[in-house]
């Protein structure tokens, strides 16, 4: 699904989802930022630091599991109401190509909003390649993942 | 298999894996410790800090998988000879219980050394419950991942 | 990626992976049909029988696994040469809805044709739902998959 | 942890599981015989005709995904109370070795019995290897799979 495709969201629900994520102190330490959020669908970037590299000077393989996983968990609180709360129950990750570039941006989507589980799949690109992301961007897809989320009671 | 059970290395094999392990950037970042490498396995450990929490004050589950993912790969190298490399193609980590303590330790270990791909499983625990780890310690066992890697030629 | 985005084959290389397809003995015993071949794409169906079912009366999970992972297979075929050949490394299959219906559809797409290493998406429907399918159709999305292949020299 | 780790249940509560799998059709097809049931565990066989193999003449790998799903049910079974349902959640699966031989058995044992989730491990073996199942028995280790599963209410 494209991000247009995702409804928007009232500013308020909006920016309960931005300030979520300034309150997680590890999306902090990675100096992620959120680009966008919609039901069911957020944009995150980080850019690159070379403490984020692996030995190579890519993206580490651990960064990148964990910006799929923050982005796909912030879609994910797009569709809880302002008191709903998940915890990450798995995911899997499967690596595409070096993650190499000045940033890198994941897409996490719900694919299936449960009443006790959600199922994301969230997908990160790099600049330079000829892959089209879904927000019409290309750049090279560097990995895909698949995300378990349970509501909390 | 437990610790014990996987061969020592001779001390020249296993600098070579801790030397490795300090040439990575983001797991220095992370603060992570390689504990103890042998034939096919690594432990390795971080200490809690508060940059690599989620809201509630846990390890952020990106951690626990880069933490399972280090582990798994420095298990990789030590069956790797001087010169090998490899690349992780993929992991899938289920969370078994919050990620709180004073530290979280990890067990990756090699469970088949194949011509081409490397298969792994790791596991992480942190203080305080009463599940056995690899090295007969007990703890609570809050992660575990299987792992993917591709050898380079 | 749409079903109508993959390149179409030219016959023979059509008939070679509708051809293989009938070579595999578990893939008759569940009595799956090719419906389609692209580049890097293939369609399957199977029908609901008794013998498939789980005890509600649904598509046991393993059918929609090996359903998922035969088209997976095929999509990779359709990029192997004449004389390519392939291993499944690793599957992961999310179930989204219960796999109800007279007949399963599942539509696997190659995302990473690599050297060494072909990645795979794949997704299984049922009818009845409002869920668009790669082709266009309509349905239930019941599961979803990732799959690596390693290609065999 | 091994077969004789896992508490023995009483003889009613035994033959409830094994009952249990009398009741799904595609086990049956499948002609997978449940071997052992103790308190979260499930050793499970298939004898190997030519209707489940590949092209090679190798259990296929959807046969031996649905047999890991199976065993690791039938463990989840063994800690649901005679009322209790589950449904599967997602599994993941590595190929370690082709599943060759006269049979195929697999270990099912669930490692965290959740209040509302249930993670289990689950391997599979053919005869004439040298690696150690968790029976004690010795045999080639051909796939090892995580498999999560959800309490119905």
């Amino acid at each position: 699904m494209t991000e247009t495709a995702h409804p928007t969201l009232d500013a308020a629900a909006e920016q309960r989802v931005r300030d979520r994520s300034a309150q997680v102190p590890f999306v902090q330490t990675m100096g992620v930022v959120v680009e966008a959020v919609r039901q069911g669908y957020c944009r995150m970037r980080v850019p690159f630091t070379q403490a984020l590299a692996q030995e190579h000077g890519y993206f580490h393989g651990g960064v990148v599991g964990a910006l799929l996983d923050s982005a796909a968990g912030h879609a994910v609180n797009s569709v809880l109401g302002p008191d709903g709360d998940s915890v990450t129950v798995e995911y899997k990750v499967n690596f595409l190509a070096p993650a190499k570039g000045e940033h890198m941006t994941a897409y996490g989507r719900v694919i299936r909003p449960g009443r006790r589980l959600l199922i994301c799949q969230c997908d990160a690109y790099v600049p330079g390649g000829s892959d089209t992301a879904p927000d019409g961007s290309t750049g090279r897809h560097v990995a895909t993942a698949l995300v378990t989320y349970a509501r909390l009671a």
